[in-house]
């Protein structure tokens, strides 16, 4: 699934091809009275609430982020303070408020939505840097005046950023941990009242003590000597204490940070969330290096400052995903000690033997689905009743009915002709389009089980596709296979080797506006970072699973994106020690009719081979005990090889003149 | 020619093998009295001299880095300060002195050579780090201690490295804007006094006048809006002026800087070099925004001083190549801009039309003598009475005969056998060896001409290469040629895409310890930053020449290295805009007997053809016109076609293996 820090140059141009917006639909502040659609809500009384709050505090201009305490990806309902204080419910967006005015920023994904959720209290700004917010702000500020913010909505990046940009503006930011937008949001959604879970064991590799151990190792040969470590991140927590929640919408989380020193740990949650037996799984009861002090969510803030307050400590924290709330109450500096990334994020991103194992048999069951909805949709879309709503029903129906389900990792993208060309697109009732055998179909979509998060993208075309659609569909799996198939010593960055994805498609001016892949883990976020492509994830060692995601999207006409999981694997090479390859486990056959083979090198056709074959061997065996035999013939003409039928499709131009001219000179010699 | 900035660990592995040192060559210390060889240099005066002048400054060490005050990848021998006080003469090293040590910061290439230079009076310190440094002086200079540094001699990523390795231990820098070195070194090398000259008209499409004018439009459309831009490095006020001077080896550069405003020009040189003709040509004795006004290179702190103590002025200064004596003066915060480059160097970056013209004849002379050299080696290496030395000396002499010729561009790296496993290594006296049928040989020289500058790489055997040599060069040839013909969006960055040169050597478990490839640009230096493959540099345009320059080196036993320059250039696709690939402007064919043409692909012995088809049209005429007919049937003999003679040699091993099944088949049919 592409994630959220991708371009959206594309997102942009392609948007204008699905606006659904018949007159009427948006909203028109330049009417008087201005024009507002049934979908706009009144902000009205809850902006004059939040200015009620700020008044008292002195400060001019308030910002609410889109994000929560623990920066994450997605965010629960109750942390979604930008969709109550403006309307708009998109997934990423900033709001600011001063006494008079209230302005929204969000990228051209959402620009149309914006339009028919907000009313007319609410600009909306369309250059979402937050040098355009601090210029706005510039504007609309007195000089001298301050600007608030939730320091727990802040990443550090985020606080600094503000700051350059208000630097020498004589404005300047003003930190208020209480949280105004919560005080006048009466309805605010409450903490789910649901038990946190433990893993079962059959799952587990490393027990929470022995992960412990290790973390606090690293603190121990760390040269800077932290005394603390603190976790910020829901994955950090959930990861070190083999925990799991449900507060976040496909993500297993809960809501907690942790305080891990040498001889204690504080762990803080919501108290009443966590059962006796939980209690006794974590020494809850005990004193002691081994044991778990529970402490209540909210005095994470008073208890990390208490523990700074002491002589000789220094609190290390992974300056990505720490909150400036936290941050800030670290002084002096040399009581902190940073790294991009917490010791428990680096440590998670290799998997353990367990762990490989079971996300190597989680991605075993989702291919089942994955094959259960392309051989159903093959069947049902040339009968004219299906839409990208039901296909993407019909995914997440087959997925639950698989051993360890716990739902879809993410909204499933299924979309059909000129939707696809929007990276993010999910479809609703308004934009779902029927599927018909005269365009290309692409479904993004992965499942959460206990052992494991799967993500998955197929392209696939039910009648006769263009020359275009054919040659752009094969350079993206170029692309995927010459990632795939690449060596490369331990250590090397993704970023330094995402090139190859783009590569094929380079060649004829072709491209994409997004990313190449993220990690993929053990039952956590489907983005599991710091693992994957982008220039701030960390080098790649064996044991790591990213998804590997090329992709290629027409304007108003098609997308195509192949995205499969794969775990890094030592490979024997000639000469050489420490080199590592991919090892794709991702189990479902491209779209056959798509492929010119005659634009694969015979490498491609070989490694395509190679993981046909593999298919073949991990599906069958699954597809026959879960007695689903339409689906392995299915399976099974899906993944024909290429090479060795001796067809001639599945040799490679170049030699295919050569072996032209063999055969003229080998006539004439006869 | 490799940079600086490589890593260094092949090079650490090599060196024991290349170590001359035998007996009595190198100090030994731990004797009584010292054994000191006759290669040491006695220190003892001028150390006591030095901490004289040190201890009414109250410091308590004192840092010596090796390099100017434009922070020149290349020194001139009187910023040599280092190898006045060690007497360690090799190019790259840090001194650090206190009132009762001296130690010595050099890197793995270099220690040999540094036990032998230096005397016992210094330490020799491995680990080159400024953390290394820093937990030095932790050690040395007591609690509350200042340690003095010449802010010439510092970047502001020194001085901010420094800083935050001796942060909280209550040691701090203290700037030192005199020199304590040169105030001891009494016989420090005088500024040349040649005047420094002026680029002819036929090398120059824009005046200094047109480039002020396009600078100082950067300047107006930049938002932060400043007034001033400062140009420290020495390429800079070159480029600017069209003006070239010799104060440092190898470089046409003269001492400068330049404060440019959008009213006035202040060029700071040593102002008796400058003719009467120079001024004219410079417009020096007038006032207004055209007319340069001189002022001596010596003055430029207090006059930049005194700018910015003006009302309302900004400076813009590049992070990278100021200076931390000037940095420090721009004061408070809003009166300085900064970027990594300032626009001079990224404007510089792209050669325009006449600059690309006589950039790549250049090259066509380059390519006359470094053939002359190969053809020569060809003949007489199997005589026996060449050495590294005297084949360093040939293409020396070959380069000086030609056209515009203003020497070498770097000291010729001439290396057989182990010794080209060191990627610096220069042949000396005492380490030259003898060329034989028997050895690799790897040559990396280039030339200053008028016109440009060039760098080049050949590897060659004169033998029997063993099958791992000749896998081994092939493999480094794909990587040069699968860099070269790859097409890539305009603005991508060379680090995203250097893996390329690196990939069919990963294939087999090798790899080299150094970078792809530098910039290369009109009679500056060799190495013309920031265009390149490093991750500091900036994206590629079209218009820009850098060196591409895979290589690959086995300890104590070969070195293979093949560095082409080529130049950015726009390429039309089937599909898409502002796409760009290399063409390569080096012509000087490879060692045909180091190619195993089997590993190649198709495309790759395309490109291959296509570039020797270049190299024919260039060089056959300009070989004709220089009346080297000898050498001309020399290169004719080495750039035949490798696909179109049929002969077998020149079709890949997939398609060997296919050729033969077709031919398998067509005979059971027949």
């Amino acid at each position: 699934m592409p994630s959220c820090g991708w371009l959206l140059v594309l997102s942009l141009a392609a948007l204008t091809g699905i606006a659904v917006g018949a007159e009427g639909t948006e909203r028109n502040c330049s009417l008087s009275p201005p024009y507002l659609p049934s979908t706009a809500v009144n902000t009205t009384l809850r902006l004059q609430e939040l200015r009620e709050r700020m008044r008292p505090l002195n400060i001019s201009a308030y910002i609410i982020p889109g994000t929560d305490a623990h920066l994450s990806e997605y965010i629960a309902p109750r942390d979604n303070r930008v969709a109550f204080m403006t309307g708009f419910t998109g997934s990423a967006g900033t709001a600011v408020v001063t006494q008079t005015k209230a302005a929204l920023w969000t990228d051209s994904r959402y620009w149309v939505q914006a339009e028919r959720q907000m009313d007319c209290n609410w600009e909306l700004e369309k250059d979402v840097s937050i040098s355009s917010v601090a210029e706005w702000l510039i504007n609309e500020v007195p000089p001298g005046g301050e600007i608030g913010f939730d320091p727990f909505l802040f990443s550090l990046q985020t606080q600094e950023n503000y700051n350059i940009n208000l630097d020498s503006s004589n404005r300047s930011l003003k930190s208020i941990p209480a949280n105004l937008v919560d005080q006048v949001w009466t309805e605010r959604p409450p903490i789910p009242p649901d038990h946190l879970t433990r893993l079962p064991d059959r799952v587990i590799q490393r027990t929470w003590q022995m992960k412990v151990d290790h973390i606090r190792n690293q603190m121990r040969d760390n040269p800077y000597e932290p005394t603390a470590l603190l976790l910020s991140a829901l994955d950090e927590t959930a990861w070190l204490f083999n925990l799991r929640g449900n507060d976040i919408p496909y993500n297993p989380f809960f809501y907690s940070y942790t305080l891990l020193t040498m001889d204690d740990i504080w762990l803080f949650v919501h108290l009443d969330r966590v059962t006796d037996e939980l209690k006794e799984y974590l020494n809850a009861s005990c004193v002691g290096s081994l044991c778990v002090q529970l402490k209540s969510y909210d005095t994470v803030r008073d208890d990390l400052q208490k523990y700074v307050a002491q002589p000789g400590v220094k609190v290390w924290i992974g300056t990505e995903y720490t909150n400036y709330a936290l941050y800030e109450l670290i002084t002096p500096e040399e009581k902190l000690m940073t790294s991009s990334y917490s010791p428990v994020l680096t440590t998670k991103a290799v998997k353990d033997e367990t762990e490989q194992r079971i996300l190597r048999d989680a991605h075993v069951r989702d291919a089942v689905a994955v094959i259960q909805l392309l051989m159903w949709l093959e069947k049902a879309v040339p009968e004219g009743k299906e839409t990208e709503l039901t296909a993407a029903e019909y995914v997440n129906n087959c997925r639950s009915k698989q051993k360890d389900s716990r739902g879809p990792s993410f909204e499933t993208i299924s979309a059909s002709g000129p939707n696809a060309a929007l990276a993010h697109y999910s479809p609703t009732e308004e934009s779902s389009r029927r599927l018909t055998v005269d365009e290309m179909y692409l479904v993004d979509s992965g499942g959460q089980y206990l052992d494991g998060t799967t993500d998955i993208t197929r392209t696939v075309h039910w009648g006769t596709p263009t020359d275009m659609q054919r040659e752009a569909f094969t350079r993206v799996l170029m692309g995927n296979i010459e990632i795939s198939r690449t060596i490369f010593p331990s250590g090397t960055r993704g970023a330094n080797m995402e090139m190859l994805g783009r590569r094929a498609l380079w060649q004829v001016g072709l491209n994409y506006g997004h990313g190449t892949g993220h990690g993929v883990g053990n039952y956590f976020g489907v983005h599991e970072w710091p693992v994957g492509f982008q220039t701030n994830n960390i080098p790649f060692r064996s044991g790591m699973f990213t998804s590997i995601e090329p992709g290629y999207y027409k304007d108003n006409d098609f997308g195509i994106r192949i995205e499969d999981v794969a775990v890094i694997v030592p490979v024997q090479t000639k000469y050489g020690h420490n080199y590592l390859t991919f090892d794709t486990v991702s189990l479902v056959p491209y779209d056959r009719k798509l492929i010119d083979t005659s634009l694969l090198s015979s490498e491609q056709l070989k490694w395509l081979d190679n993981y046909y074959e593999t298919i073949r061997r991990l599906m069958g065996p699954e597809l026959d005990r879960q007695g689903l035999h339409e689906e392995k013939a299915w399976m099974l003409k899906h993944t024909e090889p290429f090479m060795e039928s001796g067809s001639s499709a599945s040799v490679c131009s170049s030699s295919m003149t050569l072996i032209a001219l063999a055969i003229a000179l080998l006539q004439n010699i006869i």
